[in-house]
């Protein structure tokens, strides 16, 4: 009724966050403002389709649905009051309850920090070392000012120049003459930068604390290091969901926000570095390290990540010829940044190649460590965008190619991220199409920003992640599901009842409603076969590309090595089966965890490491494969499963051919 | 009546200020609040006597005064409802009003900030320059990024290595990119600091407007020249009084003020930072020249401004051995300063060389050119410390001597600012003893901000400034009203009606009370001629300790140089009778001006003068005249007029013997 004023306008359930908002605010921004734990992909763009609600007060109060809202509901859905949040406003008057259903709720997800650990040789050289040093005291006869007195005695005593910046001198004199507890006057801790700049003063000798701070800035998710950098050694940990997801899933939907402006920049921006603080604050917390001891931050992030996170204008990177705003590495104020660590410490961007290979492409060819190997490897991050190098201390090459988010969940209907309710591993027996599943439970990680409330239910199957999808066309095509074009066998329909004609062509049941949290069948469409072709088509050519780029066969490369998160959990078997990467024998193939982390963590303690960076973002090739004559040769046989040259995968064509699928 | 609710509590006249202020606040900080125009040397810390004010109502509701307040009252003035504005607080209930007499207001006060011009042959280098490109634009083939291909191509067309730092780098791909108007894409001005660092990157070319700001900081006022980095031409000019003054007259009582804490030194710099963006705002909207099209500032200041004007922790330069907490130049950020200029812009302060011998002796140093000098000069600038550099091209030796604020009118009961109303020339005919004196009058400057509004009253005589107070010591002894030993002569009382007994010895009047504008005679006592003996003779050993260590004598020295405002009106001839310094024939003497003014101009244009600056800060040999054996030997024969040894000033005594003063 017009004019009554309640205390809110809208109430989301189950979590019970309420608001009052004006009307015609968009209820995505509303969901967004209150932190609704909701689902979304292209971050409120009116494209994916995955903040589905059930409006269960104020339906008659919204308006009609456009033709672009109704296209992404079913009927059912519509008769049960289903509309998507980022196509209705609040009304004129009246309030609105909102139900959001299990299916479009984030949820807690399976993070992943542990990588590889630093080699027992590993040399510590940090950028930031501390300095313990007495000074003579000043007299009438030795009245040199405080500055040159340090750099005058510095100098003698270490050999080092160095520069005492603005902010330093402005308190150099007062902490020179701190005195009481352990102080002494004229005894202090100088931290240096490059055996240079010196980033602070301390007054008495605080050496044995000295730490810094080494991030993946992931598109999907921060991990967070914090290390000693006296000894290398980690001594904190902590991981957070991006909180970046909201202005959207993927870096395009990202970029697209964010080039709207400055002030939505800096918005993208902001939201990143308040995860990152949010991490430090965990990880001060636990350790009892101060925010003011961590004196530097090294970063990691593809380019596009990279130019958020530095508030670089990243409009440019997502227009052809993709140029980036910056390649080499780059030192950005902490306090600029907003980053909760010492008020003069800087945060060092590890350097990119190109716009597609990022600098946490850099921090895998460090974790890898191509420079120092006489083993030719060929190295792969799975994602939106994978990207590969190839080579050893002699070349190496690289390439990124468009596999789309497929295997992250997107663009596949029952798709989702790995969190908890997902069905993380398939398996179909090749006779009896006998399906056997694995969720992901329990996954307690309070690590999520936007997830409001940690769900206590007990685990039902929300939808299929990344490495399940992985084990479907593998499993598919062993069982006869697919054939090896991909086309879903449509002589089982009728004879398996799980096969089925859907919405969009064929589908397969993979999880039936009554095992699932959603209440309705979680299932695999031709569609859903389509988009993860194309993806493992694209993997491959830009695989294939590089070794033949470098006369590289399966038999002159010695390590297959996967990095990445996706990479962590899926089976190179069933990888390999679908042809997503050249046939390697299974020894070859290694998985290695967050390499990304683990450049960035080198990075952070060794120096040597930053050259090798600065080397690898110069030094290694990159192939447009967008524009390469072969790869759009390589890629149409690549979309077979395994490949339509059947000569590339003997082992895979023989175990088929046992089988009676080829 | 309590209770009662005004709309202020407190009314300050002429000037009608009036606000409300809580009980128990201290009515000099009320009067600084409000904006009122108070004369002040200590700055409120009850030492000066100058606040005195007549309270025309609610003189009731103020307490008793203590004995401290009533020491600097007279017996009429407390008849005359006066008091001090520093020992009153505003009362519990009630109303003041409040008259601030003529001789307790600043006034408008003559300011200086012509100096040399730069010489012809002087050769323009600013840091800053300005570069215009265009850069071949991104495609396919060349997807260069944005900060790659300028250092690239600007390596190619220039042969310059440029740094682009975070800052630049952000908005890099936006102004590449930038059309309409004059502007092509890809077509740009790089501003860059001494040939490496980029400041900025603007669309289009705008290598035509670079400018820079010169400031010489001084602890009165403040002198801004806006220059044209091009041309090294002067644009603008703009001064002000230092707005730190009501924190304290003198450098010692700022520092007391500021040492009190971080928040105080942190006031106290801004006030110097809001006189200097005053002066930006006012000759930018004079040149029509934008806050961000000045790329540098370059800044001198004695060793006291240097620390207050950059915010560095002063106290222990007050405290022997005196030691500066930096003695380099140092570049601060304009941003973090509060500077209004370009917000990536520095600000440079040149190097200092000691406690007492600051950036503006460098400065000094600079204008008079000792590096490129046969010459041998002896230079000076009087205030209440006077720095002195004798030398020339082959070696400088500098000295500073406590001279004492008597010439700058404090210690002394008439002393005053150079304002109107001053007395500036004061002649007494040798013979007759009649006495005339001449006013300044007519400043119209509305640079000060402190002063409320300029009075259009015709000027009558307040007290005696600097330039007058530097002929009565001569003119005195010329007329016989001083004997050689500074004694007032006790035989013309009785004789002379200007001679009289007054409360503290001695006095002569130099302008009876019905010419004045404070209704009172303006004398001079006993009292004032020791200030200004002990200024003097300070000045003298200075010169003469560093004439005797480098073996110098007046006819071995080619020039004596006076620089600064003082040294700008005094009359050369009083200041050698007195014996301020040694007998140089009056051709030798060279008055300069602000030559602080003309070196912080020509280091603002010349990376070569910054040089110079540098070495000047390291190869000048300071002497420490207060530990000096030598001094004390020659300052008690300086405190003869003009000397006791006779022998040093031939001319003068013969004059005198003339006279029959000796």
């Amino acid at each position: 009724m017009a004019g009554i004023r309640t205390d809110y306008n809208v109430v989301f359930f189950p979590s019970g966050l309420r608001g009052t908002f004006e009307p015609g605010t968009n209820l995505f921004e509303v969901a967004m403002k209150l932190g609704v734990d909701i689902a979304t992909i292209c971050g409120g763009q009116r494209e994916c389709g995955k903040c589905k609600v059930i409006i269960e007060e104020g339906l008659e109060l919204l308006g009609d649905m456009l033709p672009s809202e109704a296209a992404m509901l079913s009927d059912e859905e519509k008769r049960n009051k289903y509309r998507l949040l980022c196509c209705i406003e609040m009304p004129e008057d009246g309030r609105l309850v909102i139900r959001v259903p299990e299916s479009s709720r984030l949820g807690a997800q399976r993070l992943q920090t542990e990588g590889l650990e630093l080699p027992e040789d590993f040399v510590i050289d940090p950028a930031i070392k501390k300095y313990h040093i007495v000074l003579p005291k000043a007299t009438l006869h030795d009245d040199r000012a405080d500055e040159i007195r340090l750099l005058e005695e510095f100098k003698k005593q270490y050999g080092l120049d160095l520069e005492i910046p603005y902010e330093v001198a402005t308190y150099l004199p007062i902490v020179l003459r701190e005195k009481g507890g352990k102080k002494k006057d004229f005894d202090i801790t100088v931290v240096v930068m490059d055996d240079k700049k010196v980033i602070a003063v301390e007054p008495g000798d605080t050496t044995d604390r000295c730490y810094g701070l080494a991030v993946d800035v992931g598109s999907t998710k921060l991990a967070g290091f914090l290390m000693d950098l006296n000894t290398g050694k980690v001594v904190g940990v902590s991981s957070r969901m991006n909180p970046q997801i909201p202005y959207g899933e993927d870096v395009l939907s990202r970029i697209t926000f964010a080039k709207k402006g400055m002030e939505n920049l800096k918005t993208v921006q902001n939201a990143v570095i308040s995860g990152i603080n949010d991490m430090l604050d965990e990880m001060c917390e636990f350790t009892g390290i101060k925010h003011e001891e961590i004196y530097e931050g090294v970063f990691v992030g593809n380019t596009a990540m990279h130019h958020l996170f530095l508030g670089i204008w990243p409009k440019f990177v997502t227009f052809s010829p993709y140029p980036a705003g910056v390649r080499n590495p780059i030192r950005a104020p902490a306090e600029k940044l907003g980053l909760k660590m010492h008020p003069n410490s800087t945060a060092y961007m590890l350097p990119i190649i190109r716009g597609f290979v990022g600098a946490d492409q850099i921090a895998a060819e460090l974790a890898v460590d191509f420079l120092n190997s006489d083993e030719v490897i060929l190295e792969l991050d799975i994602g939106t965008n994978t990207e590969m190098t190839l080579g050893n201390k002699d070349g190496c090459m690289c390439v990124s190619c468009a596999s789309g988010p497929a295997f992250e969940g997107m663009m596949i209907r029952c798709g989702m991220r790995a969190s908890n309710g997902a069905v993380e591993k398939v398996k179909i027996d090749p006779e009896t199409r006998e399906v056997e599943y694995k969720l992901i439970t329990g996954i307690t990680s309070g690590a999520i920003r936007s997830c409001s409330r940690f769900r206590k239910t007990e685990t039902k199957a929300i939808g299929i992640c990344g490495s399940g999808l992985c084990d479907i066309p593998a499993e598919f095509l062993k069982a006869g599901i697919i054939l090896p074009s991909g086309q879903m066998n449509r002589e089982l329909l009728g004879v398996d009842p799980r096969m089925r004609e859907g919405p969009k062509g064929l589908e397969y049941v993979i999880v039936p409603a009554e095992e699932t949290a959603i209440g309705k069948d979680i299932v695999i469409g031709q569609d859903d076969i389509r988009e993860l072709q194309k993806g493992k088509a694209a993997m491959f050519a830009g695989a294939y590309l590089l070794m033949k780029e470098m006369g590289h066969t399966v038999e002159t490369i010695d390590k297959l090595v996967i990095a990445g998160a996706f990479g962590s959990y899926i089976d190179p078997m069933s990888a390999r089966t679908m042809g997503m990467f050249p046939e390697f024998p299974l020894e070859k193939i290694e998985i290695i965890g967050n390499a990304a982390g683990t450049g960035v963590r080198k990075a952070l303690v060794s120096r040597e490491e930053r050259r090798k960076a600065k080397k690898y973002s110069e030094w290694v090739k990159f192939i447009e494969a967008a524009i390469h004559p072969d790869y759009m040769k390589i890629y149409p046989d690549a979309m077979y499963l395994p490949n339509k040259n059947l000569d590339l995968f003997p082992e895979t064509a023989e175990m088929l051919k046992k089988l009676g699928r080829i």
